[in-house]
This record gives C-alpha cells, structure tokens and sequence, in this order.
C-alpha cells in the first residue's frame, strides 16, 4: 500500500470517493460537488484543500481531504481533516490508519499544533478506532453553521 | 461603531482580546500565544487566518477571527469563525451580531457556501442568539483531537 498527494488527474477518482463518504453517511442528497468545481478550488492558483490518495498496487483505496485551520490560544495553525475514506471492499487493512499516520506526520513536519476532525456520533467503530489512537472527542461543543437563504439575511 | 482589518499595528490588542476570550472560556490555562507567534502566522507572507475589530470610537470592543475551510460536499470553501468576543463592557449594544453580519457579508463576496464556528455546550446565552439568527446546531458531530505525545505517536 502506498499514499501520495492527488493531482489534478485524479479528480474523477476524488469525486467518486466524495460520492461514497456521502453514501456512507446517508447525506448524498447534499452532494453537489462536481469534476469541474473541484479542480477550480482544489488545484487552482489558490487551492482551497489538499488530496492524499492511498492506493493498493494500482487500486484507490481511499482518501483524505484536509486544510489548515487557526488555533488564537496556540497562535498556530492546525491540520482539519475534512474527509477520511476507505472503501469498503478495502476495510481492515490498515488503510484507514496509515492514512491518519500520514497526516500527523505532515502535522508535525509543518509545525502543526494539532489535528483535529469530526465524526457523526451513531459512527461507533470510527469513534472506537480514534480513541485508541489518543484523540479527544471534543464533547462539550457544538457546531452552528448558517447557510442559504440565513446566511444572504445575515450578510444585508 | 464600525469594523475593520486588523493590521500588524493591532496584534497586542488582538493578544489582550484572545486573553479576555479565553477567561471567559475558563481557558486561560491553553493560552501560549505571543505576539510574536500570531504576528508570524497571521501577517506574515501567508496569513493562516484574518482578523476583524470593532471599534465604538477610539475603543476597540471586540474581534472576530476566521479563516476558510472547504465542503467536499459543496467542492466550496466556507467561512469558519474561530473566535467572535465583545468586552463585556461593551455587551448588548449588537456589536456581536455587527461582527456576524460583516462575516455574513464576506461569505457572500467569496462565494463560500456556509458560516460555521463552535459554541461551547454551557452557553446557553450565545446559542439562543445564534439560533435567532438561523443557525443550525450540527447536533450529530463531535470534533476528535489528537495533539502532542498522541499525534508524535501517530506520525510515527
């Protein structure tokens, strides 16, 4: 098993793996991510995000999606992961793990504060499986997002 | 009252209103942040987020900082609100929700598809505010984090 950073070749595969996290978490009505909008915020001259692909000799297995957030009492940035997915017929194997070992280690090269990701909380084995990584469920907040119709209100 | 970009010239102010923020998060105990640190990471050649204040005449009452995140769902950036405090001597005068519309209104500019931030579970008064405003409370995440030993352990 290998992992490298995606390329702007690799937008078919990235928009069928967003397909399948969102089958996974039952949210495929909200996709409307296309070939086109990712390659303008993911590979354009300011990408908005960064792709890990790990692959099974020539087989995709999976992919992370990930930026860098802003922690004001550490004064630093951090590593957000956005998106981590196996596809199933590749589950068990690791791949999930060494996705996540490679991204703390890219943490780490760039001086990272820490990583930080969010799980939907009926996700009982992903959940299981981060705590005996050493992450924290970070249990007493709550995320607000304000979106459509709020958000132009919220804006005049 | 009015708002603008905070400059290099702002950052002990922005250090004394993190400080405030985190005392009122009974926090002040995370808080390694100098000026030097937030003057490398936030105006430096590549800013790891941006910084509003909001000022009643000379008086600087209150910041937000945000950076952009990214919806695979959307193939989006959005808008992620770190922190948004008002000295509670300058409270119940909308300076919060000036700060919020400004956000709002630069979510808008950009084309993001969404405002987020984290409210901690306890407080009762900010989310009753927010909700008024339309968000929505993404009840079914919880962030994990993995940091120090835990991360060095992952990259591994």
């Amino acid at each position: 098993m290998h992992i490298r950073a995606a390329t702007e070749a690799d937008i078919p595969e990235i928009l069928a793996l967003i397909r399948a996290l969102a089958e996974y978490e039952k949210l495929t009505h909200v996709v409307v991510a296309t070939e086109d909008a990712l390659r303008g915020t993911l590979f354009g001259p300011k990408p908005a995000a960064e792709v890990l692909l790990a692959f099974e000799g020539e087989s995709c297995c999976g992919f992370a999606l990930f930026f860098a957030n802003y922690s004001t009492f550490l004064a630093k940035p951090g590593l957000y992961l956005e998106d981590l997915f196996v596809k199933p017929e590749f589950r068990g194997r690791g791949v999930g793990r060494a996705l996540l070992a490679k991204l703390a280690a890219i943490a780490e090269e760039r001086g990272y504060g820490r990583m930080e990701w969010s799980v939907l909380d009926w996700n009982e084995p992903a959940i299981g499986f981060y705590k005996k990584l050493g992450a924290v469920a970070m249990d007493e907040w709550t995320v607000f997002r304000v979106t459509g119709e709020a958000l132009a209100r919220l804006a005049k």
